[in-house]
């Protein structure tokens, strides 16, 4: 058993429990965690806001540890390397998507990090507030050395779920790249847009935003609530990627992106949104959605981030104050990220 | 002037009118017009239901006719060759788009065939329910002999706009494709997509459909209403091009869209349609616009179909009979474009 912290009732504030991790097998890692990052999405699960919670529920996917065990078969990783594990434990990997290394969106549907089961459909899965988590090798993430490891616990949701989008349609020197709202998810999209060379404006419904908007790498700032904003912006971006996940016009929005150009949902309202087909047609543009990543290219972004040594900006909590977090995080009262160290379980 | 047949009101039935045409340039070619293909659009702007409609109005971009006059500085059509004009005259043919072949969406505005100006943003348009049109070289289309010229009227805008969006997105051997609607784009779209090599399923709400679908060349059929029909292709397509200008529901049919593929909008329902972002982030889904095409693909699509042998399914009517002919559209009663036979006017 593996001590861990969970909501064990929709309502309820989470608090200690025990929950078993499997034998290590052959080609398994076991991570001692210190450090789990806090995803909006811990939030909306713990509460059922999307239905189908399981509990009890030990929420998660923004892991960074030390490998403690490795399984015979295990390559990659030696006792005492350090790793992480994002949203993915498993998945089919014989799929289409999966042999495309877009193990996000198996065929059967992947093995999550929390709120979920092994690829047996049984075995409960449990996340990251927890002190270890046993792993296939294959869904581990390697970790270079000499970074603060407290900022990069939220590259394994919050940066990859920026990144792939930003690899997807090709953003790099030149790309007038667009980042909708400043959070989690937004400050490091423009981080990671900036040092791929793109030329980033932040666009926030709050003006208050602008300082820390340019500090993080933003060239231009639009405060959408001002008069005539949206007309400046007409016809801007080539690529627009939108992280609010309250409710917005995505119509106004696409105003905003070129002839050609996309905008790219990474968070998702609660309610369905009025799309007129005009903004799509008046300039053959697309609206895309985009989740997490595969591992391969999380990877790929670690490394990067390693390189540049990009990482999070973030406030430490002790486990003990998760719910208050959570309450800070619906205000939006977090610049940017919550990370839990995992020595106060 | 030139004898043409135009609405002189929102309301009005069209009758017999005479409309100036300008003064043959030196780089504008002359035609009689022989046939005009009667579009769905000409109804929405006869009737002014996409508001801003100047009148009179002599609808019409789907124009077929002879060069009966050549400018001095013309270089690509001769007195007697066969030509067409579709739904652009002219662009401003600096800004980036047009610099890349997409007058449709010159930043300027183009000058569209009809219920437009010239690029002076003075002089009116007039469009192909005439005996006679001018225009610059550079917008007018060859048309190769031989063919049955009022089913290749059509293709001068449903050709085009169904074929954009397929060479667009890659359509070739191999590819599922699924055309939501057989209408006057849905039945052009299932031709080109088959002859492109294509695995063409026709999607329509009416189980009627199919036997003219599959004389079509679609090789499946979906009755949209039938129980379980959107199970039964969850995932499916590569490209899904919805025809339909009726309020549909788009989650489900971006539920037929497979990982990475995209569903692409040419008609344009009256209302905005509620999008749930999960439909798109649930497989890096796409859902974009596309309008018609510009000057070079349009001549790509015309010589691909006289090589191929792919016309409209038309029938030709008097232009007399242009308003009965558009009460027929309304109802969808017509298989699968009129054409006026301009030796009628």
């Amino acid at each position: 058993m593996t001590r861990a912290y969970a909501a064990s009732a929709p309502a309820a504030r989470l608090a200690p429990i025990d929950v078993p991790r499997r034998a290590l097998g052959p080609r398994d890692v076991e991570l001692a965690i210190d450090w789990c990052g806090v995803c909006h999405s811990d939030l909306h699960q713990v509460r059922d806001e999307w239905g189908g919670a399981v509990f009890p529920m030990v929420p998660g996917h923004e892991i960074v540890g030390r490998v403690t065990r490795a399984g015979a078969a295990v390559k990659g990783f030696r006792e005492g390397d350090l790793a992480g594990v994002g949203c993915l434990v498993d998945s089919c990997r014989t799929c289409e998507p999966c042999r495309h290394d877009l193990q996000q969106f198996c065929a059967t549907g992947p093995a999550w990090t929390y709120n979920s089961t092994e690829m047996d459909r049984k075995t409960p899965t449990y996340g990251g507030y927890s002190k270890a988590i046993v792993v296939d090798e294959a869904f581990a993430l390697r970790i270079a050395p000499g970074q603060d490891l407290s900022r990069v616990a939220p590259l394994l949701c919050a940066g990859i779920t920026t990144w792939s989008p930003l690899r997807h349609w090709k953003v790099g020197k030149g790309s007038r790249v667009g980042v909708v709202g400043l959070g989690g998810l937004g400050h490091m999209a423009v981080k990671l847009a900036a040092a791929l060379g793109a030329e980033v404006t932040l666009l926030s419904h709050s003006a208050s935003k602008e300082a820390d908007a340019r500090r993080l790498g933003a060239h231009e700032f639009v405060a959408t609530s001002a008069p005539g904003a949206f007309r400046r912006v007409a016809g801007r971006f080539d690529l627009l990627l939108d992280t609010v996940s309250a409710e917005h016009d995505l119509n106004r929005y696409l105003g905003a992106v070129k002839v050609d150009g996309a905008m790219v949902l990474v968070g998702v309202p609660p309610q369905p949104a009025p799309l007129n087909a005009f903004s799509l047609i008046g300039g053959r543009k697309t609206l895309a959605g985009s989740l997490i990543g595969g591992i391969a290219e999380t990877q790929e972004m670690l490394d990067f981030c390693a390189e540049r040594k990009i990482a999070a900006d973030v406030e430490v909590i002790p486990v003990q104050a998760i719910d208050a977090a959570y309450d800070r995080m619906v205000k939006g009262d977090v610049r940017y990220r919550f990370v839990i160290d995992l020595a106060t379980l």
